[in-house]
């Protein structure tokens, strides 16, 4: 098999399910996923407010080259996020309002960037979702070989092709696929669960009490004075 | 003496003296005594224009564990902030929305939390303030003890429970509760004196004329060309 | 010669070339400029969308110690934007709102700090930006000598006295005074060639297509599945 | 599906071509598999000169506790290593000579900690390789779930139970199981070239000439002064 | 009370408790105080195997300034362990050989160093311990007042002078001069109990069957494929 | 002029005073030299001991390419130190043993690479000296340009090519070729006065008093108790 490959058509989450775990968000999804693929926190939102989910089209790129993320605009289809690495770490501005643009024509809703973006206030302005490591002037080339949808890694999660990716402004999670619908009943039930809870919390019930905590504090040898 | 425990009462600063030091900003209290209590700048607020000054509640957890925060929540009075950190570095969402809702309800005005917090727009729109070193989807157990109210030490400062804790855009200053109110005195006077000095300057007066810097220039072998 | 000198007089690039400059932004002169002068992307804007372009007057200070930057002041002339950095590295809050005052009193149009800032609020309420390392309370001496207008190095670049420097959201590019007319001309040319790529992408052409990439990715061995 | 598994029995990597890997290095391996499996270079080893491979037995922890290394050590097989997470980022001496010594007697011959050691003398002096983010006193507790011989995600690559680890003084180096004869073959092609490539060298032949860059670099109009 | 001190004669901990406590080392140290007193690591020791306990000397510098290292070496006795920080962080290189050499003059065994040192090839030849943040070229000056034998806060840890401060290649525990002596026994039994775990883990015992784990990992739901 | 450039021939610092500046030392040759020139601390010797100083060849690569450093190799002389940057941050492994040997054979005494190298092991027991940002086995591709002896920043640090550049186990200073003599004698002359110094302290005379600091301590408020 070719070290680098463009893979034109991939499997994608579900329209109505990648809406609700959007509602939902990163963190409820997470927790709803059994506490699984929360990035670490090192990509930050450019803007705040933004609440997105969609299949993820994946890029892995040479750091300081941004040629594969143009190579990837052809295989985005509405509702898709696309998530773009390097093979080693790079700040470099890889992505500006241009390719932003050219993306959203092709059905982007926003990007997840582990190296750096410029034209910030372009993106905000636009309305364009984005979550970096960096905000950068630096330029790039366009010279070397990388990847269309094939699995990367960033922030210490696997991401597949077509995966689930919700980002907000808690940061990011990523749930395979196959998982999507189910965990999305989870979150939801997780979250209607938690309307009850703080209204109780809100009148001044403790946590300790709601959750039977005591029992445990004194199984761990918590002592009061 | 057991090693982990939660102490339910503690001394408060004065609330007329909090009111005072909140005015006055972390920067200018900081200055005020004798440039004590600034914490380095790793933590950051979540929100601009929030400026608060409480009696700290402090809350040691272990890593990725928010137990601890849950016992802390009935030891909490009216105007208080909440200092929590974690017994070993840690970004992970240690506190979300409803956690602050039920700390909100027993009358906490902010948290410090060294170490990470989610549900990050909910926090915004609840407009509960908090400072944080992450902001992390990444969700945390209940199994390990800690301590409620025992000296905790954050970004290079020690926090007794009940210390005057003052945050804001610039950051958080602690000051021992003995020293509040004296400290005041001094961040009031250092104010009235700089209204004068900003007019000063801002009609193009020099700082090293208005400060006599020319001579320690001179002294110092600073040569003008 | 002396060691720490302050030159009060410097050479400075043309007031509308600035004007275009900052009108184009640090990451289209980057580019223009053949990808050139780009700050690393540490220092960061403590507020959104200012953009501004001036000639460098630049200070060196001891670490803690903002003595310099009052000596600065009076070498300031309309339009100048002042870089700051310490000979080594440092957080601390090295300029407030009474030294953002006096030197905007004496023309200068912004801050570009290598250190820390405080008095954030304040600083944004005036509307005068800052780009810094960090905003923390801690507060500096006036005892160590250092130099004003002198070759700075801030985030892996040079920036002579009088050197073009360009800030907004994207961060910071430098050029040498005596290319900016001409990165100017260069920039301009770009931008209005920006207009209609633009609107090709917005309509879903590929950039592939644009830039005639296919070739390469041939080249370079990327296959399509 | 349970969350937390111990998975017993896994598929493993070929004991000669282990040996050969180990031979070769991580560098040399990472070049024949494509320039692929390198870890970024955020974990050192404690030694120097140590050079293994072997098959992977993974472990996932909750930060701050090393419950599952305990649960890991009847999994491992003579000639293993053991690659040890942590669910989010910890620096706490999660493993120290008395883990080590209980894992070698099961046959292990090294380990890769995303976190870290403590007893490093102890661990230098047994002659076990350890490469690690941190060196640290910080004890851990054993009180929450985790897995064993599942895929974690260290510094940017997958490794899958049974892999093929490669790790050396120039850090580290993943390959899949069914990759790794394959690789094997063509490190050993690749460091037979190399020695004559490196007497050319030493005798003062130019990288330009042998590697035919001259053409290159003139087509990227790089100019000779 | 005046802000800048030097305390001449501070307490001590016993000689013979600190003898025992550096057998003992940073790590069993840490564990037999309740896993208390472990710095986080950022200091790192420029030497291998060394393993000392002393009283603290604590100085506190402005960043950039040894002014107060040179004041507290009168305060040094024999023994002691002498831990230096700054007000604001700092990595310039605060001590080199000739500090060295007048600290050992008046007994010091080392230097726990929250900034820089120079003089890294003399001070190993010297044979004198030193755990730093950095190691730097960058001078200091000899300009601002700080204080010698107050509490300081150093990598998370408050130091007060005459503290216990246990170091070696695992790091830096501090324990308060008045548990030393309890410590100590505490930290004693633990190593005679530990050498035969030692014996039985080598003999391929499991961790689990020793420690009574497997019940745990059955109650947390941990699954056996 | 062009962008990408090769200088192949440049002014060189006199042989014998290289010879003493590496005697003297980094840090010495900092002070010497009115405590300019010193990096910042992020390079790190791969190796214990090694005290070089030469002549610098620059090298600007684009990130995780080296195809510069191999155009630099024909522009080394005897006694020459290569230094390495990248256009914007890396820590790939852009040298390894070959290169090594290549650049030996043409004279090189040692590298300066702000970015990573490969191959420790190997340059460790050539006994080629390098300082480097990370040690890597991240291989780098050769596509595209970059320049050969132009100015460069390091850590923040300008260097000319040609520039003095010294290195040892304190890190990195740079002087200017012009003042590398006369840098030397007042080196030569604080190490001369430097022996006395030792003597005296070692004897236990304080430096407080040699250096008459008490005046200063009293008029800086510092007060003994």
């Amino acid at each position: 098999m070719s070290r680098h490959v463009v893979v034109r058509e991939i499997e994608r989450a579900d329209a109505e399910v990648l809406k609700g775990l959007a509602a939902e968000g990163a963190s409820t999804v997470h927790e709803a996923d059994g506490r699984r693929g929360a990035f670490t926190p090192e990509l930050h939102p450019i803007q705040q407010g933004a609440a997105i989910a969609g299949s993820a089209v994946t890029v892995s790129c040479h750091p300081g080259d941004n040629l594969m993320i143009h190579a990837a605009v052809e295989t985005v289809r509405p509702g898709d996020v696309v998530v773009i690495t390097t093979t080693s770490p790079s700040t470099d501005g890889m992505l500006g309002d241009l390719l932003a643009t050219s993306l959203r024509a092709h059905g982007a809703i926003g990007v997840i960037m582990d190296a750096g973006v410029r034209d910030a206030a372009e993106l905000r302005a636009m309305g364009f979702p984005v979550w970096t490591r960096a905000i950068s002037p630096q330029g790039t080339v366009k010279a070397s070989p990388g990847s269309v949808n094939v699995p990367v890694v960033v922030c210490g999660q696997v991401i597949n092709p077509g995966d689930a990716v919700i980002a907000d402004d808690d940061g990011i999670t990523v749930i395979p696929r196959e998982r999507a619908a189910a965990v999305l009943k989870k979150a939801q039930a997780r979250t209607a669960n938690e309307a009850a809870k703080r209204e109780k919390l809100a009148a001044g019930e403790l946590g300790v009490d709601m959750y039977h905590l005591r029992p445990l504090l004194a199984d761990l040898g918590v002592e009061y004075l």
